[in-house]
């Protein structure tokens, strides 16, 4: 059985964010045993899951992301959006833009300290689609 | 219910390519709604998804994915089919080798900015060998 | 039809691991026809699949994790658990926490040279958790 759902998430600004109490609000009913794929409707941002205890953890990632690509506009021919849009497709690619994710005994079947991530790649704030689908 | 293809892509040579038109052209008779997973049954190329307008997009993509994994063959030790060969690997892994897109009335769920991108890492032109998996 | 199994593999030092033999004796029953979910409960080890012939290629992609997630704490604000911590939590991210792998003909289709990584990215051993999933 296959169950699908398209959300906006809120407004969020620069930086990775942890989502998961939002994503479990939106599944209210979950199977007994699935898989559930979220997938992200766009290109400057991306889904991840880490570490869901220590804020830290999410400055650092996006530190770390800025460092990884960095935004010197020198770098890119793609600069007509501005210096953060070429780096956020590039960011996009190495997060990844769908989760695979088990469901067992009606629950996301994360390890204690996961949660998902929905990082925004770009400087100025947006509200990102997600397409749920649970597999049963 | 599960229906699966393998198909080979047409030769491409280094760098980015969308294949978005080839994927649906191949799956001509899509479900309602369901997950297609695509997966790519090699090491040195990989499957992401991305900007599909503009070109400087894919030459761009190329350009960064050269910068994080340099291909210096003093960082590496396997070396023995040529300098492009370990980075392709390493950029494999960071890009991913397989995708897991929503299917909605028919169709491929994706953003409208959204193409399924082949990355060619190896210098020479190679055809990639795809399994198309749909499940509804 | 969905079946799904939890498993512990064996204690890992850091560095990137071949697992595709392990996974195969927990799987004895694979369908005709499905996909295999794996996902690993942690935040500082990740899932890949890569080159499974040469030993040097899981050392030179274990190097080129570290070359692109420096571990330097000037670097980090999360720091508290040691100073692999929060660079284990990057290359998760980069590397990503779930696979989705073709099963055709009652085993897993990747390619000849394909095999799936466990990448330790903490310096201590571990023994990480896995969920199995297939979907047939």
């Amino acid at each position: 059985m296959i169950t699908q759902k398209e959300i906006t998430l809120p407004s969020y600004g620069r930086g990775c964010h942890i989502i998961t109490s939002i994503l479990e609000r939106e599944l209210d009913e979950m199977p007994d045993q699935g898989l559930l794929n979220i997938f992200i409707k766009h290109t400057s941002a991306g889904l991840t899951i880490n570490e869901n205890a220590d804020p830290s953890v999410l400055d650092d990632m996006e530190t770390s992301m800025r460092s990884i690509v960095p935004e010197d506009p020198s770098r890119y021919t793609h600069t007509m959006e501005g210096s953060d849009d070429m780096p956020a497709h590039v960011k996009t690619t190495l997060a990844g833009v769908s989760l695979t994710i088990p469901i067992t005994n009606g629950r996301l079947n994360m390890g204690t300290w996961q949660g998902v991530y929905l990082c925004e790649f770009r400087n100025r704030k947006h509200s990102r689609r997600l397409v749920l689908t649970i597999y049963s």
